[in-house]
């Protein structure tokens, strides 16, 4: 998710610094739980951009805890926007690059990871960029719980074949595959969208996947 | 791959006996170099259908030895009809069901099957008759060579989905997984349709998959 870069971002996201926003996101490493008051599992979705997806998943379910992860402080002001309109208890947004996510999050202390429309990456000699590159899933699998997993949505299809392959070379369970998901609403009846999926679904299959670690 | 039932389809397919077609098949196992007299490495197809894709890839690639492999002796008629005119001579025939493969090849005898296509058994309860079901790809294993792999393709997506479930569950090795095969046509330049591919292509995608022994 790219937007326009906006002036003093990281300034205006530190005016409501706590509330929503958590600026020095490293020190709550392990203690996630103690921003919300209470052991509800923590679940997150790495590049949240604007925060559709996870404010109304936040909303719909009061008793898991979310952290909101975006890498770009411009897009991440708009969803802190939206979340200040919205008073959503459950829900805390921080800006981070997923390279370093282990500094963030301690071993076991996420019970669900979301990476939704995440950038392909196209390029094959930009691959370790993708967020589904081995070495991102092997500090996912850290901060992991034990039967933690990943939702992964996006409507790249290059992107999916390679994350397809790279979850089951480096050893997840892969289940609930969906490789069409707008036409699967039986199955799926809660898919709750982004931004960037009401945009583009119309133009082409939206794939989906579940990983669990092994 | 379904026909109409042939008459005296048996018969007249042991009338070519041992020159395309291997009435009792049964005998060669372990020794199937033995009919081509050859060591070339043996590649086989469960499901060939009318033979369109074994023939075409067989005529290709004279250093590899060929077994189409079909469970109706009707289907399989119009195959041998086809191979006679056009004379293979690295290719043999034989009625056989996918379920005691075992009995037909010897451990380690095959380097490469090719599932095009296979009937995809939409009903949950007959998912154990998929030729990926976890009990197919157990006998699979045990025929196959240590770096021998599988090839599917398929126009059903539930199917597919399925398949690259199981083989994930099953310790399977994905690779050149593709999600709309005749959109890669630089990728994958060398496609060798079956007949069933030629006319269903048009309304949707193919998907394919290899996988591994690991």
């Amino acid at each position: 998710m790219r937007l326009r870069k906006v002036k003093n971002a990281r300034e205006r996201l530190a005016q409501n610094n706590n509330t929503y926003y958590i600026e020095d996101a490293k020190i709550y490493k392990g203690k996630w739980q103690s921003l919300f008051k209470n052991e509800n599992p923590l679940y997150i979705e790495i590049g949240c951009g604007k925060g559709q997806f996870i404010m109304e998943l936040a909303k719909r379910n009061p008793n898991i805890n979310y952290v909101a992860l975006e890498k770009f402080d411009s897009v991440l002001l708009r969803a802190l926007e939206k979340a200040i309109l919205d008073d959503i208890p459950n829900l805390k947004l921080a800006v981070i690059d997923a390279e370093s996510i282990t500094e963030y999050f301690d071993k076991g202390e996420v019970s669900k990871i979301y990476l939704n429309f995440s950038d392909p990456w196209p390029k094959k000699c930009h691959a370790k960029r993708r967020l589904t590159f081995k070495t991102f899933l092997d500090q996912y699998r850290i901060i992991l719980k034990e039967d933690g997993n990943i939702e992964q949505k996006t409507d790249n299809r290059h992107f999916f074949e390679f994350s397809l392959e790279s979850f089951n070379d480096n050893g997840w369970k892969l289940h609930d595959i969906c490789l069409d998901l707008h036409n699967e609403t039986e199955k799926y009846p809660d898919n709750i969208t982004t931004e960037f999926e009401d945009k583009w679904s119309k133009l082409g299959p939206i794939y989906r996947l579940v990983a669990e670690k092994k």
